[in-house]
């Protein structure tokens, strides 16, 4: 199933320095991981925001809850979920990328 | 450049049938079309709502909106258009699909 | 997959006296047999709305749509759809009803 | 009566590891109780979300009122309660599990 | 149990001069008897507003919608129902009126 | 003059426990004189908020200043004030209580 | 005491050109008479917008609503209005014009 | 005074095609008229959106009402204005264009 | 040029009480030397809420920034600017006060 | 492509004051620097606010994200950004500035 996530990081900012580029750096790697196991699909930054937007796969909402409580940003996000159905257009075969 | 775009197709849904069914028609193939040309990526339905929301890659929004503007749905529908910039952990190389 | 679904139904309430009753007929029918089928599990009016909220159950996103898909007042609804995922406290055993 | 009540533990994060530790393990054991006691009937977490939604039931909301002060989440809890009324499909008698 | 409900009547207007006069005539009967069943306990226009505010007072939820559901204009209506709990201050004894 | 007042007290919990039971205290009190004046007329709690919704009578919007005014928990409440008019189905006579 | 209060007038504009000519120049003249009374103290066009924003005094919410029916325009209007409440720094004098 | 102007013309859609055209082509003369005479500086359109936003210059409200109300699309538009105050940047010399 | 001003004051009751207190001192002295030079024409308390309205007059919207800088409260405050333009009403000869 | 991009620098003023005027320098350099690259076109205060509205130039969303990542108020402040598409009336020829 494929959800639609955008991550709120504004509050990663209020820590101090050190912190704050240690937490990117675990953040990052960890986003790699998923990115290899195929739960994090796409992944773009929302000019001007401290957020990001990413597609995301997983069975079911409580696999999509795992992988997001997995994030080393986890305490400090704001997180909405939007549930994705296929579109008649794709059902019919997958988009070129 | 990638663009977020959501399309609410609720008042389509307030033509007589014949025309809906006709307009359905022609905006599956323009879609099609539009898949072929690479400007929609992905498409999916968002459950319960009369829209649909996609990922569509455009030079820049005045081509962004030629494209919208060739949607034969395009006189009923409301657009939302959200900007994406490159995210970092993406920038390192092109995630798996 | 549990889903919370809020129906709104207003816009069948401006149909002709007939064609409400002849609606809200089939709708009924329609619910029995989702109920039935164990999709539709629990279903509440809003008091002074005419909206009901229900708890859905799917595969996915894509099955859910199937199921309100089929609802005779789809084309009149304004539907919300929440995604839902297991909370820890119902992991360790079945809530009494 | 029945309630739905979404509840908003964001502010519980900010306690320090200890405090909040306890005061989960707390809540759980509250939360064991009121579903014992038929008052908590359904509990979901919401994707993304520090947050829960719940099917309640209690006699009128001062009964609900007592319930949701005896957690002891409450003095950090945002919670919206949203009253239920009985649905014409249900009333003509108990929805299958 | 006490409720706060507000009822916009915005689209009562729209109706043609005669019917819109009858249907007056039959809400304030019935909003009559209402008050004399103890059920609409205070009632208030809000200034500017095609709406009024009132105290209602029902068993619960299903008996408050019997109440609501037995307004003429029901069918025009947007309503917002409040369920109200026992205020400690007013549990030590009646308000003087 | 009526006014429906809501009050929200979420501040005064983040007090330190002394302090905060002085204050519910000391607004308790004052309370009651209030309701004593016929200035306080009814008072609610509002499930789930640390909020109250109140029936106020004053001359008009500066009396009703001076009664929140000399409200204890004023420095640390967020109120909202909305102005109510007769309605004419209670100009006919006052309703029971 | 005063009152702000907003006046949209959108809707007027869809009437038949005769009938928005007529019920404007109605409108001018009831305006005249409230500002010759004392009720209507100032009024502006807020830029852009099909509404107005004015100034008015009345005893109450009462009288203020009497003033408000009395408009032509008011089946077509959608009416916010905020109570004031004089301010210390023109308590201690009235402001000069 | 420079003022930040959005149009939403979504309206002039529902008319019928003649009118709309004869309407765009008055809308677009009166545009170039306000353009030469230094009202009408900057011009976008929102992508997806039936709307534009621009950047108006007039030396107060009532000038800016007034070239707003000389817009053949006035009946059928909803305008936002907002008002610009120069920044102190830009006071210390004209921006290279 | 008239303008509405709302200002929010919230954050000034933050303030240690001796800083407060000589804060309204200075604000209340600065308002009165506003209200001699007729930028401050009209001001009012929003009953219940910690901010004033009123009516300010400058020549455009940077004289207004200038006044509204010299505000001691300023950096505390959070303020609405409503640009005004001259009711057709009005045109006709200033309103009776 | 042109971006309206509305910076709220609110959280700025909360910083100690010689912090807050170093920051004030260094962003108003950084902003001339923008200005010169022809990146930053115009620039207005919005009265009675803590931001600033803004046209930018950039290839793209990337571009953008780049310049706004590179002034120095970047970690305090909220910013909006709004693709802007070219309008036909300009399409036909540079508006005169």
């Amino acid at each position: 199933m494929d959800f639609l996530v955008r991550i709120d990081t504004s509050r990663v900012h209020d820590l101090p320095a050190d912190d704050h580029a240690d937490l990117v750096r675990r953040e990052r790697h960890r986003g790699r991981e998923l990115m290899a196991e195929g739960v994090l699909r796409r992944l773009w930054r929302l000019p001007g925001k401290r957020a990001n937007i990413g597609l995301w796969s997983a069975d079911d909402a409580d696999a999509l809850e795992e992988a997001l409580d997995s994030l080393p940003i986890r305490p400090y996000a704001d997180i909405e979920v939007t549930a994705l159905a296929t579109h008649p257009l794709t059902a019919e075969g997958p988009l070129p990328r």
